[in-house]
């Protein structure tokens, strides 16, 4: 296509480069802010520019926070025995947003992945045991990871090196469907897995 | 719902005020966005703070630009006799996708819309007939507006005022449904409602 403007061109091809925007839609969006006044485009470059520079994660749980302990961990309304363990940040606002959960969490950033180059080493999974280790008042780990190989892998995994500390440790209910991503489910569903977690075994 | 971080409340915020898009995509681009390396967003914030603050118009046909007079208009391969009559630029881009036209455009920067309390006197159109009657080389112009009740109460104005200088006045053939809007037309429908446009007629 032939942009009237290099800084069109450059705009669109910025905006595209989002997740699920092609260059149609980015051509819109980017017309639409020539139609708004300056001060909007400001303030839109403004906060994007601010999240990634300023952004920072919890010490404890690697939950995105703007101090360096998150309010969930902070918090004393909050129940510290158990540890809900996600692979990133939507999930944890798709837990909470069931309104079904109460303890902490503990974001591994990630899901073992072979097919694209991630380990356990890559994830927050060392942080996890030490913080288990650490802490003796946790009494349950919740493994709250996508139902999919990957997420069986990271989970199996993790409830290994759980292991000597003894803890119990669940999964959330298959409610979810199984192939399904967690962050995508409905909060019925998702609500209800946490509610009917079952035990989650590993034979040595 | 509630955010880890004020900062990712702002972006969403911000982002969630384009076009088409809702909360729940401008915190999945939001958080893509952390996922990026942090030159990816200035980049996309500095394209768009960029476009915003320094893009032109041409003074001939106020299409963007980036010089004073656009690339069409200065290009002397293109036919000066006939001057397209657009809403706005994305039906600039439409048209020449088609690559059905080689003439000339005029941007009216709207539609007379009483609606929306916009009048003949907001638009481009006394630059319009300026124009028409300084270049005695444009012989016909072809009103592409959206076939809609504004674009003909517009195409109607249009026409009454460029009564006098005795020109061809055209409009595009109503291949373009009826009710529809111009950019939305596909390629093909839009290009031969340009090459069947009918001589557009008032009576005094």
């Amino acid at each position: 296509m032939q942009y009237p403007s290099k800084l069109i061109e450059e705009a669109v091809n910025e905006v595209s480069k989002l997740p699920g925007i092609g260059k149609k839609t980015a051509l819109r969006l980017v017309l639409h802010l020539l139609k708004e006044e300056t001060v909007a485009t400001e303030a839109l470059a403004e906060s994007l520019v601010n999240l990634r520079t300023r952004i920072n994660y919890c010490k404890t749980c690697f939950n995105i926070s703007d101090s360096d302990t998150c309010a969930i961990c902070t918090s004393h309304r909050r129940n510290a025995s158990i540890i809900c363990v996600v692979e990133d940040t939507p999930d944890v606002l798709a837990i909470e947003n069931t309104g079904q959960y109460n303890g902490h969490y503990h974001v591994l950033g990630g899901i073992i992945s072979p097919i694209n180059g991630i380990g356990p080493d890559d994830l927050n999974i060392d942080s996890l045991i030490t913080r288990v280790d650490n802490h003796a008042e946790v009494e349950e780990i919740i493994l709250a990871l996508s139902a999919t190989m990957e997420g069986d892998t990271t989970a199996f995994y993790i409830t290994k090196k759980l292991k000597p500390a003894g803890k119990k440790v669940t999964t959330i209910a298959r409610g979810v469907p199984v192939g399904g991503e967690l962050e995508y489910a409905d909060e019925i569903t998702l609500g209800r897995s946490i509610l009917s977690r079952s035990v989650y075994d590993v034979e040595d």
